[in-house]
Parts: C-alpha cells; structure tokens; sequence
C-alpha cells in the first residue's frame, strides 16, 4: 500500500510551501581560508499537488543533515552553495517542482574602531533564503545593520540634533551565480547612517563617532535612500530592498522608511 | 523658507512606505452594540518621491491621535472603519498617492464548553492592514488561531498518534467593502484543526477534547487546505492565504504548511 | 477512588508554583469613576506538596473566570484588589499554603506636550503581582517607561552629547495595603530621565525635549539613582528595584544600571 | 582633573549591577579536544559605590574582547573558565567589590534516535554566568531543553492521553569549582519528559518515541519532580532549580510547574 502521504487527500487544494521550519542545527562553512561554524535557524519547505496527502517530513531533514554530515571532508563558500546542495540532495529524496531553504544566523566582521585604530568584532543578523523554481535558483541575501540616525529637523530648530540607534535592513534578490557578498551589504547599510558604531570605543573613539553624528545630520528617509544608492552602485542585476527603523529618542515609537529599486 | 522635509533631498530616490511603526494608544469601537477597547499596536506610512526629503511626521500621529478623540461623540463599528478615517484624516494633512495603516491586536470571543456548556472567553492576535492606492481602499484582514494536530501517519503506524499545539493563521485581502468579520475568520480556523481548544476544561470538556482530536488526525497539510477550503466556501471576492505552524511533540523544531487561492 | 492529582506521585518532592501561565483574558476594572478594559497575560499558581500529584488546573482557571465575570455588577479598582478576589475564589476550591498571580498589560495615560500643550496620550507595560503566603498578601508593581539618555561623558569632552532612547523598570515589593499606584511609579520613571518623550511632538514641542536632553546629560547610573531617590521619596514601607536598559547610540550593545533599596 | 566617572554622583545611591547587555561576540572554547565557536549574548556588571558616578564601560567591554583574542594560544575548556579570566582581567582593569557576567548561547549535541540508531544533532539553549562576590567564585548553569508530556488525568479518563511539546528549564547554582557539567544537566531533563524528542526520526523512529510517550504519561508536576530528582542524584553541593512549561495541546495557555532543592 502507498504511504499515507502519497494517497489523496479529502480536501483538494494545491499548497506552496509545505516543509519543517525553526530547526537549529551546527553548520560549517569555509569561507576565504577560515572555517566558520554557526547554528542557523533554518526553515525548508516543498509545494505539495493537491494529489498528495502530505510531504515526508523526515525527508526533508535528511537532506540537511547529509549534506551538513558530508561537509568534514569539503566545505562549502557561502550560506548559498551549501544551500543548493541540500536542495540538490533533496531533488533526490522527494519529488517537487518548487522547493525553499533559508538559513538565519550571525555573522562577526573585524573592523577598526575610527581613532585608537583597535580590532573591534561587530556581529550583524543576516538570512540567506535559496528558491528553486523552474530549475532556476534565486537567492535572497538579507542583513540587518545597527547605526543611528541624528535628526536634520531638530539640528535645524534648536542648532541641536536629537540622536538614536537605527537599525538598517538591506536585502537582495538576484540569480544564484550574482557574486553579491554579505560583507559588501553590510558595508553599504553602515556607510548609510549618521554614523558607525562600534562596540569596543576608546575615549577618542567616541568622540570621533559623536562629531561624526553631528556632521551628518539624517532622516531615517536619507539612511534608506543612501542605503538603495550604494547597493546600486555596488550590486548589479538584482532587486533591492531597504528598510531602517528609527528608535526615536523622544518617543516612545518608532519611525520607518522603507524602498525597493532594481540594479 | 520651506521646512526641510520638503526640499530635495541628497539622493534621489521614490521611497514606498515612510512613517511611524510601534505606536500604542487606546482604541475605542462600537460593535453590534457593544463598545470595546484596545491597545493596538498602530504602524502607518504613506510614500515618497524624489523631489522631498522627508515626511511630517508628527502629521501622522495626529491623523491618528484626532480620530481617535473624535471618537467619544460616534464609535466605529470596526478597525478598517477606524482605519479609513485616519486615512481620510491623512488626506487633509500630508500629501501622498499611497497610504497604508495597520493595527495588532488581540479579540476576546465566547465560547461554550464541548460537553458542561459552560461559558469560556477565548483570545486570538488580530491584524487589519488597510491600503489606500490610487483612490482605491483595499483591506487585509488577518487571525492566528490555537488549535492542534493529531498525526495521522504515526496513528496509522502505531494506532495512536503524535499530538501537538498547532498555530493557523489566516489571512484575506479585499476590498475596503468586503463584509468579511474576523470572528467567522476564527471559525473557519477553528473548525480546521483535529479540534478545538478552549481556555476552561473540566474533566468530562477534556474528555470530549481529547475524543475529537483522536477521531480527526489531520496533518498541518490537511488543516492547511481545511483552512483555505473553509475560507473559500465563507468569504467571496478575496484572495486567501493560509498558514499552518504545527509545535511537533516528537521533534525541537516546527512543522509548517502554506497556501494561498482566490474566492 | 481518589482524583488522580490527589494520590501520591512516584517521586516525592514539594514544589513552589504549579499552576497556569500565559493566559490571556478580558478584564474590566473601574478606576476613579472610569471603566478600563484591558486583556492581561495572567500567571496563576499555588505550592503542591510531595503527598498530590498534581493540581486541579481547571480550578484555577476558573478561579479567574468566575470572578471576572461576576464583575458585571461590581468593577474593582485596582489590579491587586481583582487578583485578591480570584485569590480568596481560589482558597475555597482548591487548598494550599501559597498562591501568587501576576497580570501583565499596558496601561495608557494622559499627558500636555511641553510646548503646545497638545493632549497626548502615552502606553507604559505593566505588571502587578499578588502573593499570599502564611494568609499574608504581599504585592509587586513594576511599570517599564520609555525616555532617553544624553551622555554626559561626550558632552564634557566633545562638547556634544551621543542620545538614545532608554527604558527604565521600577518595581515595588510591598504590603497589599500599601496605596502606591502605577501611575505615581510612572512619574517617577519619566522624570529620572535626561527629558521626557511623547507620543505626538509638533515643532516647538520637539525643540523643548532636544533642550531639555541638552539640559541635563546623564547616565545610565544617574537614571537609576534618580529613580531610586524618586521612588524613597513617594512611596514607604516597601522594597524597591530600579533598572535602567540604554539603548546606546554609538554602540550596537546596550548598557545597565540597577539597584534596589527600601523605603 | 578626575574623569567624568570617578567624581560624585548628583544622588548618593550604592548600584549593585552597571555595565554592558546584549553584547555579542565570538568565542572560541576548547572541550574534550573539539574547538567549538559560539556567538554569545554577553553581560558584564560591576557594583558601583555611591562615591563614583559611573563605571568605566569600555573598560568592561576590554575585559571581554582582550581575553577572547589571547585565545588564539590557548583554548578554555569551558564557559564558566573563560568568563572567569574575563572576570581576572577586569580585575586589573576597574575596581569594583562584586561582578557578575553571563553568556546566553546554544550547544549542538549527538544522539542516536531510539530505533534506526541514525546519528542525529540536538540543539539546545544554554546560560552559564559567573559571580565573583567577596573573592568567591559562584557559577550558575542553566540549559533549555524540549520533551513533551502525554496527560495521565485524560488517559484514566478517556483511555487516550492529550500530548503536547513542553520545555525544561534545569539551574545549578554551585562553586566555581563545582565539575558539573551542560551536557549531564540536559540529559537529566531529557529524561524527565513523557519521552525524548530528536530532529530526525524516520518511521520506526517515530514509532519508537510515540509508544514510549504513551508508556509514560506524565503531569507537568512528574516531569518537574523528576527533574529535581535526577539532578540531585547527578550532582551535589549546589542548589537545583527545575521548571517545566507545558504548551498544553487542549488549551491556548500553558501549564507550569517549579520547585527547588539542595543537593
């Protein structure tokens, strides 16, 4: 007898995405000559024919864990190549026409905080989502950047800006082969506030950051527009999406400006 | 000298969604005779094209903030209704060809007990999204429901099954005019798990519970297509999206089912 | 036969809170002659000793439920005196040494904007918990508030300072008689900051908060002492708890202040 | 002149807890000859006498990234040793009477799933924090593990249990010394539960955890006693903490249970 999954279903409806999500597992990627390893939250997903009950979820899993297991021999680039090929096992394991996978983690960059000139680590969000369509892989490329935003308006009324944290998302969604890098992203979304933050600063440090600040009075509009003009000048043939949200300091809200443009 | 939110700003670039996000205040409606209040969390925007720098924000807040205080003479008899005066509130007070409000909140429904009857109040997160564009109002109108799965494969494999919390969320877009209420949406959500669940059980509730969840196991699959089936025979006019997260009892991670169709 | 939760459990151990949590309902209370509705996240639990297996959780929910529905004819005028009453339902349907109940919500109060004097209103998260041990009733209010720092470290050395939003946590551990309310603790919150923030702010209002922060740069340390001497000062007879959470501007960390003393 | 920190504060308040939150970070450890890299949220607080206005924050963040660099050499072989050379650096670096840090992060472990006897990796959420108070060490350890519950009231009742996913918290507070270790606190919690959860199961696998859940129904109070027994018998001089939070599968509230006890 077929498997329950493979039978008919009583209700006769197509579903798009059909799979396990929330699931942690430790990855390893080699990366530039380092070996990183992260513990992404990864959600990967099938469509499933109104013919079919339901996916086999163990299957699903299989695919990652092979292919996470099979990396101690080779490791992989990026978050992308390791992600095609679970997709890739999966084609193997379970039929579909169109099939998802993301990863959510965090990724360190080494920076120099901008007087003393120390190596400060910086930890960003990021997300890398993989679709197979058609036979086509799309990625999506995400970052989530903190800086902040001093405000044009106030600096123009009272000669004094009023200054919060802001934290820039930036994201694109270009073919798999688009050499776009996350640290490229990242640079684009910092390079958009009022200032850089750093987590370790020195005395000198901070007010190097502080005069930084009050140079570059910005709305939150002006981060996310300079953060869609330096991807575009960066990234090419890709869509862009940028998004900042203000953590206003003299609100108990929040402000958002949000922008999608193509390259 | 104009105010600096409408010179031009450095980069020239549209800005889709601009405003403030997080804002919580007190909402007073009126519906089928009775008045209820809420905390909603309130996020409104509206674009912005190249030629302006930034939006008047405080404009915003009080497109709110006056209609809400209008209120105690006429109450509304729902959140779009709400919404689309602050969105007509908006016109008189900042330009844009787009706008978009939404508010998070939660509803309070009775219910009676399977079995004792007895009267319950059950709680579900509500979201109503409602989208000025071109002149045109379209709503999106959102619940996430409590219910649960009982497996059927491991039912067919061992006679008993996995049961687990599971979470459905469904979700139609239509036009402003749509008669469609959030509490047949909750039913239709309700009546797709492998049952109900209800804030207060005694024991002979329990029973009768755990009766049903034994006599329907259903995957996340099959109450994912209950839920767009439920819809579609309900509501007309809408595109539907459906969503299942099911909080395995046998595995650390979630299983999830996704579809969408029109009615 | 006995209920199973009465029998003896395989392992013999006391344990401190057995009981509900997460559970969200409608609540009205009735507040110097206003109605106030609210939907708290409620915890309800009671000590269980080695000798019963379990609790009777059903009772306790309905301990809720009964006299939140009996509130109809009599609304009550606080927090504490609700949860005392579901407190003294619960003493006649289930025995125990030790009951505690916490409600968490939002409370939305009136303010003037400094300026204009523009009506705002504005939403601080709440928490009030009764305890009842050896028939002795103890109270915990805490209010988080939103307001800001304006760093006086890069004022002195910059002459600049960085700004952000921060949120300060006051709570009180006292006597269920004690006549301290939420409101006189949100004061005390507000006015510890470098200024105030509002929910809606026109021009001349923004321009009176950047000076006030201007005014009066402080640490997160100065915060909390501030709420600390605040709280002695307002209140007596109880224990008190302040922290302070800066949502640093320069820093994609946050920094902390906290400390308690009686009063 | 004296820095900004070390003069008086405007309000004579001792602090117990002033430093950096939410800071994250990479580390390296070494354990039983793997490396293991982590991306911790880190806090570090010192106690602030009423003398001295604020605390050297970047001093505390130096602690941190100072030490963690020095790894390259030489690897630690646990958390709670490497936030213990954290604490050693600070030392000379701020004075201070009492400091605390913590480190929140996860921990992948292998397992073999009950009848396919695949090697399966489980994700678990860990906290190990630090306090060094009148020159003594004192660590607490805490690890967040999934299993579920099968009811025994609804099996006695109906003959079928209702199941659901449920969470044990597991805390030893103990001497620095103390050799207890995370992977011995998540086994006694993993089977404390109905049964244990795995990433991967296939069919037999499935089966295998579904009869072991119904084999052993277990009240949220059973799988919180059993906790506390499993830790006492595992470990000694310390003080226990279990807590069990049940996502009760017939209700869209949680169950809870928790106690505590010396071993």
């Amino acid at each position: 007898m077929r498997d329950l999954q493979d039978r008919k279903p009583d209700v006769a409806e197509n579903l798009e995405r059909v799979g396990i999500t929330n699931l942690r597992t430790l990855v390893v990627t080699r990366w530039k000559g380092h070996e990183y390893r992260f513990v992404p939250t990864i959600e990967l997903t099938i469509d499933l024919d109104r013919g079919r009950k339901g996916a086999h979820m163990s299957r699903l899993v299989e695919s990652i864990t092979e292919v996470i297991e099979a990396e101690t021999g080779k490791k992989y680039s990026s978050f992308e190549e390791l992600e095609r090929k679970i997709l890739k096992k999966l084609e193997q394991k379970h039929s579909h026409k169109k099939a998802e996978i993301s990863m959510r983690t965090e990724l360190v960059v080494e920076r120099k905080t901008p007087a003393t000139r120390k190596k400060t680590m910086e930890c960003h969000d990021i997300f890398v989502k993989l679709v197979k369509n058609n036979g086509r892989f799309t990625k999506i490329l995400r970052v989530d950047v903190v800086g902040n935003t001093a405000c044009p308006h106030s600096m123009e009324h009272v000669g004094k800006p009023h200054i919060q944290r802001a934290v820039g998302t930036l994201e694109l969604e270009t073919a798999y082969e688009n050499p776009a890098e996350l640290e490229d992203m990242i640079k684009c979304v910092e390079s958009s506030f009022s200032s850089k933050v750093y987590t370790i600063l020195k005395t000198e440090d901070e007010s190097a950051v502080v005069r930084e600040m009050y140079k570059n009075p910005r709305f939150v509009e002006d981060v996310c527009r300079n953060m869609l003009n330096n991807a575009k000048r960066k990234f090419g043939n890709c869509r862009i999406r940028a998004k900042v949200v203000s953590q206003e300091s003299i609100h108990r809200h929040d402000v958002v400006a949000e922008g999608w443009c193509d390259a």
